[in-house]
């Protein structure tokens, strides 16, 4: 029992999982006991997203039958329909995330159970489902609708397609795909633990990925990833000429303004965070085959002069951002991109805490005033 | 830092706050420093918004502004207006709330600051908009729409003639006004602290409550009290000509089962619930008025037996059931109803989370496999 408060419940261990761990020195993650390192490249979304969900890797068939249940659930439900045109117009993409995903549990067949099979279905359904809503709101805004997805490519090579609106290169669709890999799940970051504070009262898994889609877009959390892309393109429009000299300035002036600069440091590691050093490769690779390498060079001067300045190393969104761009990403669905991934970890989650659940209800320490006496309105 | 997981957050103080405080031995809530008892009568629920949000009771003058904040906010936005009827005709109550709420932020004039001041003005709006949502549902599901408030009347006799259609007693408004004014806050609950954790990342003052709502609707909170409603009529159709006799029965049967009796015991309180005494006098009055008490008559013999068998209280949502029912408030309105009153505490928790914030990020114990190596899908 503790007396005093742990602000933001830094150091506290709030649940048990078997999904994920992080090694905060030595800088290592790990889904289910593999190392990251391992998974960034070898691993596809969809044996991630299996392994998360279901507890161990995908045989072969397996996988296949993972991948019908995507294909069957690649569709949007008739209320999403219904209500997507208006509200694609009238939300932001990460409110319209919250709204349609919220309207898409109307038509999800398992809606009403908790079940572990039940939940099962509904996590693959929500994998299926989450890069159409993406894609379908990007071209709902701009007053079109989303190419019919592939049934030959996979969930990061269809989510580039439907998008984009045209093929990706079979390496853009590989690099994409380890990005999904990389963000699939992190322990008790806040939009997975607002998930399971949800899931803790035994609403539905639906309600839980609301409550996490709604905690994701947050600054402090996956918002950070478009933070980062809107200062580059800023410190870049400032730069007459030498925009990665621009950084080095620029970055001085906010640290000496006392001002945060996004993509930097990590709660938990303290050391480079493992996923940074995959996403600045890919962004390195990119940027190159690409032939306008300016902002992964100005990220480069970033990070170092972050790390010369702060002793701050980049976290997952830093690089995230330039490969994002690299993918022809707009800027504002990087965090959208950000609840593609996470879904999988969300969901694995949600199933986690049904299996063997206790409501989360924590104490609070009283600040305020005490023993006041309530005085009726015609005497105040 | 602890080692150990505390399940559930039990006993660990996870923030501080002024604006409510539980001694859980004494059995006394406070709001602000104000006991309850002082306020269940003599407040009206606008004063205790007022309160919780503002932070002292509000003079005439400043009510008198608030109502008229309240008044302006009492309106649908368009974007609810063009969903609600295909939402109210495809989604369950909470699964609706969830839903409009968060479409509703679109409309929001204040809805992209996070500003103290602009997250007053939205704690208004959403106190304003909450139970005509609530009453806008019930209408569209029955394809119809909700009567013109009236000016003159309070916030929760204004919901009763929206959502019933005729106007309510005097009697019957106060005390509706003083059940919204009894679920208004209650530190750290689950969905309160759903939408801290979510306000923790900087996100916005809809996707916190919009979270919360998700979390409201889980049978192990918010939708317990429409469970202790339909225990009681499921009970009274198998009962032959003794409801009361049959309540003592059936609670003894489903306690020998290892069965949860909902709406008795709570995690803080280890004597009775101080809302509780309120709200079965209240159910009392409006039983012994209506002329069928069955139901009252009923509850009491529950209490008594599941006291004698447990050793267990009514919590908040026990007599809040008959208290509703004898209000005429359909069953499966009750937990939105609920959301009706705790948007009082939670839009305050936002206000103050925001105003003095940490991301709220806990650490986990892994329990799973260590040092596995991934084989390819070839290989496997």
């Amino acid at each position: 029992m503790a007396d005093k408060p742990s602000k933001g419940l830094a150091d506290i261990i709030a649940a048990s999982t078997a999904l994920s761990d992080i090694d905060g020195r030595a800088g290592l993650l790990f889904y289910r006991g593999y190392d990251i390192h391992q998974l960034a490249g070898p691993a596809t979304f969809e044996e991630v997203a299996y392994l998360l969900q279901r507890g161990h890797p995908p045989t072969r068939g397996e996988l296949a039958s993972y991948a019908d249940e995507i294909a069957a659930g690649r569709a949007l439900g008739s209320l999403v329909t219904e209500c997507l045109p208006d509200v694609a117009g009238r939300q932001s993409p990460m409110e319209a995330m919250r709204s349609l995903v919220s309207l898409a549990g109307a038509d999800d067949p398992d809606k009403d159970s908790n079940a572990a099979d039940a939940n099962m279905r509904k996590a693959a359904r929500l994998i299926a489902q989450q890069p159409l809503l993406v894609a379908s709101y990007h071209a709902a805004r701009n007053g079109g609708k989303v190419r019919p997805a592939e049934p030959q490519l996979g969930l990061a090579a269809n989510f580039l397609l439907q998008m984009r609106g045209s093929q990706p290169t079979p390496r853009e669709a590989e690099i994409f795909d380890t990005c999904l890999v990389l963000h699939a799940d992190h322990t008790m970051n806040a939009s997975t633990f607002a998930a399971r504070v949800c899931a803790a009262t035994l609403s539905d898994m639906h309600s839980a990925v609301v409550a996490a889609i709604g905690t994701l877009k947050g600054p402090l959390h996956g918002g950070a990833n478009e933070q980062v892309m809107y200062t580059l393109v800023d410190i870049r429009k400032a730069a007459s000429d030498d925009p990665v000299g621009e950084v080095e300035r620029a970055v001085r002036d906010r640290l000496a303004r006392g001002e945060k600069i996004m993509g930097f440091g990590h709660r938990v590691y303290k050391t480079e965070d493992p996923r940074a050093i995959h996403l600045r490769e890919m962004s390195r690779e990119l940027a190159e085959a690409g032939g306008d390498d300016t902002y992964y060079r100005m990220s480069r001067r970033m990070e170092e002069t972050v790390l010369a300045e702060k002793g701050l190393y980049p976290n997952v969104d830093f690089y995230a951002a330039t490969v994002y761009y690299y993918l022809q990403i707009p800027t504002d669905l990087f965090t959208p991109v950000f609840s593609v991934s996470r879904m999988a970890g969300w969901t694995a989650h949600v199933m986690e805490q049904h299996a063997d659940n206790r409501l989360i209800r924590p104490d609070s320490e009283y600040i305020g005033e005490r023993g006041l006496t309530w005085t009726p309105l015609d005497q105040r």
